[in-house]
């Protein structure tokens, strides 16, 4: 694991200085995952291409629409599509052949390159929870997300070890007019944070937006040659691809900046209930906007995704962690990796209305899952709650601890002659004991993970200290990690000319409030 | 998913016969699992050939003790193992070879022949938690066990639809003299759940007890031709096999009854800090383990076991759910599988003191970890709390509620055309919903999971109805089923037999508490 490291130090020397240095606050952020060890294939080769004759079936005899679009259309028939009305059909093969220009693996660049990520192949990125209207803290329960809220996921984001990612829309602000939240959003990654981030998707405009405080942030040039945001595309399932989130698409793709193309499926709502009936049509729609994507551009980066929940079909509510959505996380990974293309799925997904036990078997179903099936990028790893309707701090916090246990198992297995402690086994013998022995001694500070949340004191001692529980140990880190935070150091010239350009990109329209 | 049912109807005829139907209740069991997935191989072949590499240098080199128990040396030195003291060294390949006459999967018969489990290849059968001298529920917090608490624990898991197997030490019953708990016990066992259940390995005798209670239940040539006990025998890791565990295996495997043989470590302690040293202890100990078994009794139904936590460093506790125990579990089924065993091991394994957050991100990563990783038989698989010295009522209920989402994984996808469902997708079409489809309607009973004990309902709902967290909902949910609870029915002059077996042999010695 190569961590990229900032320490603060005291500038004092002497006694001060040895102080500063024993209270000092590591901020460190580990690599990216790069997986050591099998994904788990759920589906035979026949299963798949069974998926994959019936999704070219779903392009050429149903079709899907491309809304309000009507370059779209003209791309899509000069590339020898049959157009009827805002309905597109995709000849056999014509899809999966657009697909691939685009790239298998891509760098993603963050201001400070120590925090680059890499996405595809073997690697996982994690990035937290995007779109809730609202938070939840102890302190003041459920209400709507602001500003305030947003800024402070953002620098929880940043100290998190095992965060890669600062995300997107972390939260909603809600107290900033919609169709200005995006500069305010966009300004807080860049400077409360130097960690890759999502642009934004909301209208083309945004998009475009993003595009120049890139520029403003890395240099023109820079933006031109790299990829430097991840934003999301969603697909409104089924079949259906919009004006606004095509238009951002496009901008995105013509930026040769990187999108998530990404069915947004409820089980039995926006797809059929069978799970190869949902991988089918999820295969349809990502074989069309990632086609579309690279008409827009060839060699555009993308990404392959699938956010499916399941349903319950007493309350009709979206339900997650459970074993459907496990099987199409798995299945869709497999149709991802055959055409070699980066993965995007899971996450601390859950239904639960607090960060309980509910939303730890969710979450942990869902990040097992993630882990085994090949996910190379995990938006919501962290601080989704309530369906996503809530953006959790403590939650945020616990999961984000979780995620690390996910790095140490994607290690693998050392098989080599330390690995193998033949030595420690004939020293120790039948009936002796392992903590003194020498192969301990030189391994044990690497051999086991360790939450940093998590209780692992004796039950008089927990008691002794309040007999907290999960939510409240990691209220106090949050608070821990909050009063620990320092900005990231960028060059002023850099953050006044991006706080200019807020300053007046919102000055140059009204408020929207919707 | 092949149900076993019984249903509590009224008598009379009429509306009241309506209305008992209406509020009748159901007691299910499922059939245990088998899986139509593939298993989770995290070892490649080499790393697998090192690991019986060496586990053979250790049989031969290192030996092990097989301490206070003369038959046992002399048992091995007619089988060609050299003996020195109390150590045995197995020549390489000895091992192996006797283990090649136990069976790869056994039928664990129940009283109720319905219940009866499969125990090998691709089936995985759910026990309840084994071992924890205290039980906690919302009500009474954290004390000792008593006999009372042993009753609702096995009422409870008669009650739980997703639990195949009684279990054994459910939780300690304290009040009740060391030397006669197992008779209550198995009696509890016996009258309370018609499920299969485990022996008493705490002494031989009392092995020979639940032989003999066994032989009450079931008649004596039952017992003679048919596996109705598994039991728990642990290896005192590292390589010791001391006689209590070995006088009780040999009664059991005397009497064609199954064992587990489970090495127990908590890793770097009781085997060396990495993974492939402590597979490698596991398997030489499973192979002298087991092996000692066949030359007991060749054929004798056995599984190979292993119980592994990983440790704390900074406070030397063990910790569960980690990737490190995971990575092993994993390791180990392949081993099992190698050897054509059936396997045990996972379970609803925790640290945490409350059934909390916690407690279900633990739970879920081994749960998870067992099913992809082959586990045949899962002791644990709900109530374990605390490091295993809580047996937690809530905990209990909300473990067995999430093994429903391990039957529904491991199903499998169905590729039928029901399945793949196209058409519902022409149907359908882009833009349209599938909650009214004929695909839908006619599928959607069975395709999704649905837990029965977390909360799906609206936040507003929710809030309205208290707020509660999942221990709240798990604790209503415990009482119910205890309310439901009915006796299955047995033979009156059996249950008196059994009775009598029992106030006869406590009225045969006295009582001891330690």
């Amino acid at each position: 694991m190569v961590e990229a490291e900032t320490r603060r130090r005291a500038r004092g020397g002497g006694g001060a200085a040895r102080r500063a240095e024993r209270t000092s606050v590591s901020i460190e952020t580990a690599r990216y995952i790069e997986r050591n060890i099998p994904v788990y294939d759920i589906l035979t080769d026949e299963a798949l291409e069974i998926i994959e004759t019936n999704a070219e079936t779903i392009l050429e005899e149903i079709g899907v629409n491309f809304v309000e679009n009507p370059k779209a259309l003209e791309r899509w028939r000069n590339a020898g599509a049959s157009i009827e009305g805002e309905r597109v059909r995709i000849p056999r093969g014509l899809a999966r052949q657009l697909c691939a220009t685009a790239p298998s693996r891509y760098v993603q660049h963050a201001r400070n390159p120590a925090r680059n990520v890499e996405i595809g192949g073997k690697t996982l990125v994690c990035a937290p929870v995007y779109g809730p209207p609202f938070v939840r803290d102890m302190e003041g329960g459920r209400r709507y997300a602001t500003m305030a809220d947003f800024e402070r996921f953002v620098k929880l984001g940043y100290m998190s070890k095992w965060l890669h990612h600062s995300g997107g829309t972390v939260c909603e602000p809600t107290d900033v007019p919609v169709n200005k939240r995006h500069l305010d959003m966009l300004y807080a990654h860049m400077t409360l944070s130097d960690k890759p981030f999502m642009g934004s998707v909301t209208e083309p405009s945004r998009a475009r937006d993003s595009v120049e405080m890139c520029e403003i942030l890395f240099g023109k040039e820079f933006v031109r040659d790299n990829t430097v945001m991840t934003s999301l595309i969603n697909i409104n399932s089924p079949m259906t691809f919009d004006d606004v989130m095509m238009g951002a698409l496009e901008v995105y793709a013509e930026h040769n900046q990187a999108c998530i193309v990404s069915p947004f499926i409820v089980g039995g709502a926006m797809a059929p209930v069978s799970v190869m009936g949902t991988l089918t049509q999820v295969l349809a729609e990502v074989l069309a906007g990632i086609a579309y994507s690279q008409l827009v551009r060839p060699g555009a980066p993308v990404i392959f995704g699938a956010f499916v929940t399941s349903i319950d079909m007493n309350s009709g509510a979206p339900t997650f962690g459970t074993p459907e959505a496990s099987q199409i996380l798995y299945g869709a990974g497999q149709l991802a990796r055959r055409m070699n293309l980066p993965f995007r799925s899971g996450g601390s997904l859950c239904g639960s209305k607090l960060p309980d036990a509910q939303a730890a078997y969710e979450t942990a179903n869902t990040l097992n899952a993630a882990m085994m099936g090949g996910v190379n990028f995990m938006l919501h790893s962290c601080g989704w709650l309530e369906g996503g309707l809530v953006a959790s701090f403590e939650k945020f916090v616990m999961d984000a601890d979780q995620l690390g246990a996910l790095h140490k198992f994607a290690e693998g297995i050392t098989t080599d002659e330390n690995g193998q402690a033949m030595g420690a086994i004939r020293e120790v013998g039948p009936g002796g004991h392992y903590l003194g022995c020498e192969h301990t001694q030189s391994n044990f500070k690497k051999a086991f993970w360790r939450s940093d949340v998590l209780d692992y004191k004796p039950f008089e001692t927990w008691h002794e200290e309040g007999g907290r529980d999960t939510m409240v140990l990691a209220n106090a880190k949050m608070h821990q990690m909050l009063a620990n935070y320092q900005q990231p150091p960028l060059d002023p010239a850099i953050a006044e000319a991006l706080a200019a350009y807020v300053a007046h990109k919102k000055a140059s329209m009204p408020d929207a409030f919707s």
